[in-house]
């Protein structure tokens, strides 16, 4: 059983997956209004507890999936964090000691089946197949080795990017990482008990069914832990928030020429243990 | 009369200036809970109505203030915006043809009075005097020539920074720009009614009582309608979101050699028709 956010009758509700459905939980829990607030209360093993044995209450077709946690108090992504990935800039600058990272806005990102937005004003919308990490426990300047008791979910990001406004200015990719509805997240937040489902994972991104991003986890130049570590060391993680964790080799933007999406192209999500995200692609 | 977002009592309260001391509003609007809820209502002139005329609810000396939006969706800061910050970098690029912009977390800010946090792990906290810009009608792709009517008022921004944490990755300066409490943001709220507010204002930053920083808004290589017009191009503005628009020549990094704030010192913000921001230094 996997923890949702969905909208249904235009009201956000959150519950479990329950087949090809949902069960929505959150009218029974007035105490928690989001799923940030069951994850904040450390109450997933309770919900879940309370949703044992029970049929959906959504049929597949009668609700449409949120991004698991739409309302984070903050998103910070990770760049350059594959074996490759930094070739792939070609300014010939060493890999950083350090791990790069921009944030986020939610708004960014559109639920499991929704549309992949490309603005008008550029043709350069590109994919970034990502695992999401959601913290659970609070924490500041949280010691690598107890990094990982932090997490409470995985879910998997398309971090979709608009290339030629990465880097649109002197320094920073803000603006190409931000637009509206140009990532996603989902399909549904993975509950987060054993190390091994972080550790070395496979993750894929395909586009139209053809391979384009394959690695696994246990290559990161900066593990899931350190991230939780480093990022930890100037801010304080809180419940709700979302660390997306890098994204392999083979973006549109590696190939000669670069490949971008156009509209009605399918991307595919996938890693281990976590499931699918599945996005099609529509101009604005 | 100014708009604040304050605590008394361990209460988060928001209410207005009234004197040295402040009028609580919030227990008679209980369908504003923050003043983020006030603007997204359009009701900032029924709140000033409703205050007009009355004594202060709490004294100076009971009540702290917070920043004047404590939760806003997001806080979008432009880099590189007046003449010579540019060259401030002395990497040789020219100016570039458009803003360079990062996002802060809300928890990066201390309230008007309280203190400016330096943190362990460095000895390079530096202040950067900024105005910020609260928006109070939602839009996107915002034309330039309807931006400042998107603006609901007006406050102060010590953008402090943790210089060497800004050039610690590849890209981004998100890691010197995030420190909790590096940073700060007061005191109150200006409600915004004339262009003339904002367009040629005059901005100084003392230290200790010595001048640092000290231009005009008007000499801005991007202004704010601009600014507000760039931004929404890519992402939604709404009510509580706050620009924050960019700091003059004059850091500490700036000195050669450099002069970092440290415990004691005293940094005051202010500017023509908004205040004066100030904050006390001091080891975390």
């Amino acid at each position: 059983m996997n923890l949702v956010s969905f909208i249904a009758g235009e009201k956000a509700l959150w519950g479990v997956t329950a087949g090809d459905g949902v069960l929505a939980l959150s009218p029974e829990f007035p105490e928690f209004p989001t799923l940030r607030d069951v994850i904040a209360a450390q109450a997933i093993p309770q919900v879940l507890g309370a949703a044992q044995g029970r049929a959906a209450s959504h049929a597949a077709g009668s609700f449409a999936l949120q991004i698991p946690i739409p309302n984070p108090e903050k998103i910070i992504c990770v760049g350059v964090n594959f074996p490759e990935r930094n070739a792939e800039y070609k300014d010939g600058k060493d890999a950083p000691a350090n791990m790069s990272l921009f944030p986020r806005f939610a708004r960014g990102f559109s639920g499991h089946g929704a549309a992949l937005i490309r603005p008008p004003e550029s043709e350069q919308l590109d994919y970034e197949g990502e695992i999401a990490v959601v913290i659970g426990k609070p924490g500041r300047r949280i010691a690598e080795s107890e990094a990982l008791s932090h997490i409470a979910g995985l879910t998997l990001c398309n971090e979709g990017t608009i290339r030629d406004w990465v880097r649109h200015a002197k320094f920073n990719v803000t603006q190409g990482k931000n637009w509206d509805r140009s990532g996603a997240m989902g399909p549904w937040l993975v509950p987060f008990t054993d190390p091994a489902q972080i550790l070395d994972i496979a993750i894929e991104t395909r586009v139209n069914g053809e391979l384009r991003q394959s690695d696994r986890t246990g290559r990161m130049l900066f593990p899931v832990a350190r991230q939780i570590a480093y990022i930890s060391t100037f801010t304080t993680l809180v419940p709700g928030d979302i660390i997306v964790t890098g994204t392999p080799t083979g973006a549109g933007a590696r190939f000669d020429p670069p490949i971008w999406l156009k509209p009605g192209d399918l991307v595919e999500i996938s890693a281990e243990g976590i499931g699918m995200l599945t996005n099609e692609v529509a101009d604005e």
